[in-house]
Parts: structure tokens; C-alpha cells; sequence
């Protein structure tokens, strides 16, 4: 089974690691044989899987994103048996990679836990969340509403382009965040008298236990977590199947934004082909779009982007982000090999 | 001149202060004397004037914020060569609070700092600020537009209602915040293809010395102050000036908002009157509504609020909210001794 450009695959191992607004996943697999063109097996047998607290280094800083890193790590290795040197490759999937800058500093602080040779990558969460939907391959759309949302594509000769995915102030309403902000503005506004009355008050009071909408505002600067925000998308969902206008009206505008994104991306990579019609995966990942509710968000949101693009093929990843920035490093250790076999 | 209710104003004193987002005025008046229905003198002497940082306990918690406060009121009370023990009267308008609890607790650190003889008054800056148009009395509305924005008003028989000043989450898009918000999400629309090219790019990305739109999200990351956002009105206002549609409808967006929070408090008060030709005093106050600017938001609100309420009068205060908290502590001040001398 072993390939030309790797010799002894052995015990070597490849990490995973999904670096989330709430939390960090780090799994184990073994390294695959690293064949040309080869499939990876599906699914990917897996040795360990660790769990540890956010690692954006924009909401906890530096120092506690290092060290949540190196903590997740070393629990996946232990599970697997592993030691840091059997590690071939890594690859990091995080929010809040926005800027080449941003890649370079946390490339550095894997080069410092791992010996030389192993191979390091760090990218955008987003881009491994399209991994776990495309068993590793870029190419495609993938459009994730968790907390955040943002939409991410690549072309087949490999060029990428992104669209929001600026977090709470850049206006990402399509986001969970975006989408419960909204819902507690209706609220004031219906209190204050510059909204119309809506079931999201009485809803939204009972979810965060206060007795009057005046008792939001201070609710709001108490923690300035997003996804504490996010979490309140259920009851925006529920008011909307009951029957209230003005939580249908901002799912129906969360939808337009989200798929206005993959519009972005689609017709900057030109994935539909010239005819509009060509055919492109576009991966589907996020609480916001996995409601298993009447109220749809995500099939919504794929009637919307098919309606512009017949040949959209939405896919449900089977497996997590972590999975997919490890399927991720096999995809890029395989280029490599790819290119020094023919060089 | 010394009125029936305080026999001896000798060198007793009264503080005004302003809790604002950004920094804290504390400002020293002799207690005038307090005759029943007395005008207030205009100008008010000022013995003292003292600057320190941000008080809103909901920025910078609790200990610095209550720590500010005493500096400057050490400072205002040293420059006027008074004691604490002189001060018959303080009243602090502050913004954060929202909720009677809110209110209580700030009593409570002012009861710590004075002397038990000395009435503490505290309230909503918004209030304060009324206050600094209308030599203290509680008529009319006001419309605060700085960093923040909120309506605030009092009917004649002293009812009181407010709209907005919910905070960055809770989409005041009139407010500065807002409006530069908008502006950076423009800016971020524009490059990644959810939105027209607009001259916000350049103008923004040349006022932070930023190279590139997608460094915009990290610099949103790097420090949450709301100030260092709405920071940037003027360039939203220059950009809408020299033509730019999406700058021009950013700021059409926000006087209809700003309105609309006006609109919704005069209609709670009926400050209209039956008939909505009655006249009411409506004060104007914050940047925001002072742009020196050929697009003049506070010039187009009036409009638009004299359209709805032909008898609204606009008042631009010609002192600051820290003599608008001092003329309320006077005002209340006044209507106790009424209530004594009456009783």
C-alpha cells in the first residue's frame, strides 16, 4: 500500500485542528499512503479526538489561544499513543485568519511545538469546513452561519475569494449573531414604540429570564460574547413558524444575506462556468443552516443560490471541521508529493 | 434675594456632572438661591470645571468608573477652594443607566462620597442633557446623537419616555456608531462583491492607515471601543458631500432613525398635543447633530421632525450637559423647597 514519495508512513500521524468562537477540536489519523491522485479512504479511520476552549486569538488573546492549542495537542496525542515527532503533518482551521499576517504568527506558534519536519498549515476555519464536505479537495463553495458566517470558494485552477465573515460590527446579518442582534432590536424597538408589537418580546424575556425589555440593554454589556447573542436564533426560528411577521421577515432578510455571499464568491470564481449553469459543490455547515425546523434557513438559503445557479449541488458535511483540516493536510501533503515525483 | 425654604446658601456649592463614553466633566456652581418659580440666572457662574476619564461602569467597570468620578469631583471642588461639606447638591447624568438598579447603585457611591446633608441626584445623561437646553426644566424632548443616540422626554404633567440608547447591539443606527458601522461594512461589501465600489474605501482605509479592506476586520478586533468607530462620521459625511450614493444613503438611513426615536417619544407624551400643532421644545445634542457641514444631519432631522410636529422648536444648548446636571439639581432642588414650603 505504500506510495513512491513517502517511503514509511508507519506510526506517522496527521492533526486536525477546528479552531471555533466556542471552542477547539483536535483529532488524530493516521497518515494515508500518499498516492497521486489517490483517494483518501472514507470514512477516515480516527485515533483521537480532544476538545478544548476557544482559540481565536481575537476574543481571548494570544497567550490563551497558544495555550489552548498546545493543550488540545497534547490530549489527541496522548489518546492516540502518538508523540509530537510521529506528527507528519498539522493543519489548523481558525476564525479570525483574515490577513496573511494573521496566518504567519500562528504557523509560527505550531513550528514551535512540533519538531522541524513536520509540515504546517494554518487556514481560515471556513476553508476547512469546505474540506470536510469535499473529502479534502478545494474546490467549490462553502458557506458556514454558526456565531459568524462567511462564504469561502475556490476555482478548479485554484484561485480563492471570500465574502463577509467580519464579525459582529461589519454587519454579517446573515450570521446567528446577526440574525438574534436583529431579533433583540425588534424587541426595543416594539417597547419604545418605533416597532410594531412582536411574540419575539415575550419570547425572548422568558429564554433570558428578565421581566421587561429595559432589563435587555444592561443584558447586553454584561458579557460581550457573541455566541451568547447566537444562541437566542431558536426562538427567533420558533416566532417565525408561529406566525409573527417580524421574526419571518428578518429570517427571510438572514437568507437573502447569506446567499448574496455565495453570490459573491460564486461570480468572482466564475464557478458556475460561462453558461451559468455548470455544475459546483457548495458545502453547507452551521448551526444557522442545520435548524431542523419548518422554518428552513438553510434549504432556503439553497433554494435561493439554485434559483441563480441550477447546477449547485449543496452538501451536508458527514464529518466535523476538525476531520476536514486533517483531510485538508493529506490533500496538501499530496500535492507536494505530487509535484517533487514530477520535478 | 435669599428665599424662604434655604435660609443660608452662603458658600454652599452644587456640582453638575456628566458621565459621557469618553470622559467625565465635573462642574461647581454656587447654590443659588431657590425661590418658588425663580428663574434660574443665565449664564450660571461657573466656579469650577474639572475633566477625568470614562465613567460608564458598563465600559470600564465598576471600580474605575466610581474611582473617576471622585477624581474629578476632588478636582472641581479643589479649584472652586470648596469643601466636600459644601455641597448641598449633585447630580450626575450618566449614561448606562437604564433600569432603576442601575441608578441605585450609582446613589449609593455618591451617598459614600458626600456628607449625608447633601442631596444626590442621579439620572440619564440623555436627561441632563435636556436639562442644558431648557435652564433645567423637565419639558419637552431631547435628541442625543454622539457615540450613541437616544430620545428622552417629559410631558408638562411630568410623565417620561424614552426610545433607543440601546448600545451598539441593539441597532441605533442614527448614532455615531451606527453610522460609521455602515460605513465599514460598506467598505467590506464593496470589496468582496456583495456591493457597489464606493468612495468610503479610499476615504476610510486612508483615515486609519490601513492598506487594504480585509485589515479592517482586525482592527475592529483590536480594541472595542465604540468611540474609535464613530470616530469616523466625518469621513461618512465628507463622502456624501463630494456625491457618493452609499455614503448619502448611510446618512439619509440615520436621520430617518434618529427621527423616528424623536417621533416615537413625542407620540408616547403626546407632547404634540391633540392636535400635533402644540409646541414643545426639542434639544439637539451630540456630534453627530453638529456636523459644521454643507450635509447637516441635525438640520435635516429638524426638518423632518417640523414636517410631523410643525410646532416643535429646536434648541441648541449653549452649555454643556455638566451645567445642564447642575441646573437639574437645581431645578429639583427648587421643587422640594416648593413641596416644603407649601406643606
Amino acid at each position: 500500500m505504500n506510495g513512491g514519495a513517502i517511503r514509511d508512513s508507519g506510526s506517522e500521524v496527521v492533526l486536525g485542528l477546528d479552531g471555533g468562537a466556542t471552542s477547539t477540536v483536535c483529532v488524530c489519523i493516521p497518515l494515508p499512503p500518499l498516492l497521486d491522485h489517490q483517494n483518501l479512504p472514507d470514512p477516515l479511520p480516527l485515533l483521537a479526538r480532544a476538545v478544548g476552549g476557544c482559540s481565536n486569538y481575537n476574543s481571548v488573546g494570544e497567550k490563551a489561544a497558544k495555550e489552548t492549542l498546545e493543550q488540545v495537542i497534547t490530549e489527541a496525542l496522548t489518546i492516540s499513543g502518538s508523540s509530537r515527532s510521529a506528527v507528519h503533518a498539522v493543519c489548523l482551521g481558525v476564525s479570525g485568519v483574515n490577513h496573511p499576517s494573521d496566518q504567519e504568527m500562528i504557523l509560527n506558534w505550531l513550528r514551535e511545538i512540533f519538531p522541524s519536519h513536520a509540515k504546517v498549515y494554518v487556514q481560515n476555519d471556513a476553508i476547512a469546513a469546505l474540506a470536510s464536505g469535499t473529502m479534502g479537495k478545494l474546490h467549490g463553495c462553502v458557506l458556514v452561519a454558526g456565531t459568524g458566517s462567511i462564504a469561502y470558494g475556490f476555482s478548479e485552477d485554484g484561485k480563492e475569494a471570500r465574502a463577509a465573515g467580519g464579525g459582529p460590527i461589519l454587519g454579517d446579518w446573515g450570521s446567528g449573531y446577526g440574525i438574534a442582534a436583529q431579533a433583540l432590536t425588534a424587541v426595543i424597538r416594539a417597547y419604545d414604540g418605533r416597532g410594531s408589537q412582536t411574540m419575539l418580546t415575550g419570547r425572548i424575556l422568558k429564554a433570558l429570564g428578565l421581566s421587561s425589555p429595559d432589563e435587555i440593554i444592561g443584558w447586553t454589556y454584561v458579557d460581550r460574547s457573541w455566541a451568547r447573542i447566537a444562541a437566542l436564533v431558536p426562538e427567533v426560528v420558533s416566532c417565525a413558524e408561529a406566525g409573527d411577521q417580524i421574526a419571518h421577515d428578518i429570517l427571510v432578510e438572514a437568507v437573502k444575506e447569506l446567499a448574496l455571499s455565495v453570490k459573491a464568491v460564486v461570480e468572482r470564481l466564475r464557478l458556475c462556468g460561462e453558461d451559468r449553469n455548470g455544475s459546483f459543490p457548495i458545502v453547507m455547515v452551521g448551526g444557522v443552516l442545520e435548524t431542523k425546523s419548518t422554518w428552513d434557513i438553510g434549504k432556503e438559503v439553497v433554494k435561493y443560490i439554485q434559483k441563480l445557479y441550477p447546477g449547485a449541488q449543496p452538501i451536508r458535511p458527514k464529518v466535523e471541521p476538525a476531520v476536514g483540516a486533517a483531510l485538508l493536510a493529506c490533500n496538501f501533503l499530496m500535492k507536494e508529493s505530487e509535484v517533487n515525483n514530477h520535478s
